[in-house]
């Protein structure tokens, strides 16, 4: 497994407002999409090699929503880009590492899988095996 | 300005324990170094064309222990890197984003400023003009 930091997350009220003020601080332009089902919209800024991606709750009951309502605005999770996720998610197993998901699912740029933060001192991570 | 993403960085209680954690996620070899008046020890792990850096305080009443004594174990900030700090600094004081610093002043890897995470929805973000 080789993990390279694909994006930073972070969770805002309105992603209109938060990618107006990261623009001022050089970032390439704004792709959204919404994920319906994960109650979210999503906002990527290129930043360099990495990228920033911001979101938006669309329902307070939606995972960001939550997120919001507990801790406020501010950095939600980091992604790690992966060559092989079911390979990398059987390494981490057998090392006792504790996931959130065993099995990938479909995320906003590839096929997902998120790491509980319990594992990684307070991170919560995500995987991200691209298109 | 143009923001690229350096690093994101997580506080750790320790940055041994931390570092072995990581390590699993296939990150690149620890370089630590200790940054005695911010009363911090620093490791950085490469993670692609980013990186990941750990801080464990070296005191309870420095700026990483107020922060885990206040809301524990996690990520911390996240670092772009610009070409000419002082010209960024200008800029975003001149589009009235409200700065930590001012001026730069020496860090890590180059020399540094913060900006104020209440400009930022909720994200203390760090610029470096590398050496």
């Amino acid at each position: 497994m080789q993990g390279k930091l694909d994006h930073v997350a972070i969770a805002v009220r309105s992603l209109d407002e938060a990618a107006r003020v990261y623009a001022q601080l050089g970032l390439g332009a704004l792709r959204t999409c919404t994920m319906d089902e994960m109650g979210v919209r999503v906002g990527f800024l290129a930043a360099g090699a990495s990228q920033i991606e911001l979101l938006e709750p669309l329902r307070p009951d939606s995972v960001v929503g939550k997120f919001l309502a507990r801790r406020g605005e501010g950095l939600h999770h980091i992604c790690l880009e992966v060559d092989d996720i079911e390979a990398s998610l059987a390494e981490l197993a057998a090392q006792g590492v504790e996931l959130i998901d065993r099995t990938p699912r479909q995320g906003a740029e590839g096929r997902v899988a998120f790491i509980h933060p319990r594992a990684t001192h307070g991170v919560l991570i995500e995987l991200v095996q691209k298109h």
